[in-house]
């Protein structure tokens, strides 16, 4: 009576080249062994299976290979202190704001996060309450306000906001060439937790799209286009410190975000006034138009 | 009576918050959908879920994102025409000679591959049968000879066989700052697909390692020593191009190679010969110690 089985040779040869893949996986798990960081080892480990169930999922092949380190390569030529293209890689594929969704989870019932973005700078000006940190970045003045609390309502006096945009060319003052500082700046909420100033009205505009990210973008047919958005971070003494955005109710692209950055929580009315209209702070505002715009936000506990 | 339920707030919790990440995953693959060229759109795709899964299960926060990508900006920084890093952080994570083993499997009866590593250069110096590639640089001789067939045994007469090493201090030409070409060179397969050279017994040396990639190897306690081999890049026409090493049997980190590119039919026997020994083509090595190696290339189908 003959052993049946159920094996060929294709498929003999099919069990020993995943066997061959999953070794070679083995072996460079092996070698993270020695790490003295537990979480690095972690986070490498998980890396090391993602990255070759990639490989193996798609088969990639030695030519996919080089053109993925040629385009890596790109993106680290294009790179500087004021292009930040990794960030952009990031960003276009969601994994930026994956990163936020899931620190999110233990926030509760504050004000929910979005991407960093590239464009924020480090010692932006201090801007006094009523100020203007348009600082002749082009636009139409917009009256930002709101408060900043606790979860438990309660205000959160000396809060430090910090806020930047684009102008309305749709270009952050690090994108130009002249060193201006220009729509940013942050200031220190009162001792109700309240903040108020000028800004611009954000408009929308497309993420920095003449290097490798802009040619990926153009070869999947996407857009690089953002809704329009103003940028906050909030940080206080024993507040987790809030990275996010608010965007214009009704604005377009906020279906297609070309970063995934919208949140519904985060979009807010900002209201069209006409010539005329009086400022808040009886600003001279004549013949212009302008906007105004209420953002309360809620810091939730630093509990690291 | 009441109605039993299976799920608590906490339980809920957790499913809208998976639902929150799938969703984000989702939005990103939809992005992907105009991509006109297929095979590109499977790859973003599958990237997408493989580098999301990562970031989900390892829960990465928002400052190891940070150091994530201050990490891609250092690798940038530091790759130039002589330096490719990627290639570096690509080899020591194993994805290299992944990919290599997944297109390996196609290759029958063929001499393996082996990884390309960031070494080669175009353009190098043509040797004559019996010549010598090392053109000053360090090392004991070593005599390489063998030949080129197809997988059924018949000679591929004019395969262009591209070979480069290291001297013996560790270091490609390339790692020197003086222009040199040393150590690397081609020749073309005699009409009995024979091939036989001068060049430089192997000597194990670390891969460059005062960079980001060298210092994330230090912090997980692992070498970045090779162990000893001779590159070789074989193209003909008709052929699978084959990038493979030959290393030294019984050679140190031959179970530790930092990029993981061993493979037990690689590695060949190279004979040391005592001084006074007869050169097989006559040449006068008085005094000096010398080895030789015998290493049979057997070219592939081009199938493409």
């Amino acid at each position: 009576m003959s052993t049946e089985t159920t094996t060929t040779p294709v498929h003999d040869e099919q069990r020993l080249q995943a066997q061959r893949e999953r070794a070679l996986i083995d072996r460079v798990i092996a070698s993270w062994a020695g790490t003295s960081d537990e979480r690095l080892a972690q986070i490498l480990t998980a890396l090391t299976e993602h990255l070759h169930a990639f490989v193996r999922e798609v088969r990639l092949t030695e030519s996919e290979w080089t053109k993925g380190i040629d385009f890596l390569r790109a993106v680290g030529d294009i790179t500087d202190d004021n292009r930040q293209e990794f960030i952009l890689l990031s960003d276009v594929f969601g994994v930026s704001m994956q990163t936020v969704t899931v620190a999110n989870q233990a926030n509760g019932d504050a004000t929910e996060s979005t991407v960093f973005g590239p464009f924020f700078v480090d010692d932006s000006p201090q801007i006094e309450h009523g100020g203007d940190l348009s600082a002749g970045a082009s636009g139409q003045p917009c009256w930002i306000e709101g408060t900043v609390t606790d979860t438990n309502g309660a205000p959160v006096p000396g809060a430090r906001i910090e806020i930047w945009e684009a102008d309305d060319d749709g270009f952050y003052d690090v994108q130009y060439d002249d060193d201006r500082t220009a729509a940013r700046g942050h200031l220190f909420a009162d001792e109700d937790g309240r903040y108020r100033l000028w800004g611009l009205t954000p408009t929308p505009y497309p993420i920095p799209h003449d290097g490798p990210v802009g040619a990926l973008l153009a070869a999947c047919g996407r857009s690089p286009m953002r809704p329009a958005h103003l940028h906050f971070m909030v940080t206080a003494d024993g507040k987790r410190t809030l990275i996010t955005h608010i965007f214009v109710r009704g604005g377009e692209f906020t279906d297609s975000d070309a970063v995934f950055g919208v949140k519904e929580s985060l979009i807010a009315d900002f209201a069209e006034q006409t010539p005329g209209t009086p400022a808040p702070d009886g600003r001279d505002l004549t013949g212009r138009n302008w906007s105004r715009v209420h953002f309360d936000i809620v810091l939730a506990d630093d509990t690291h």
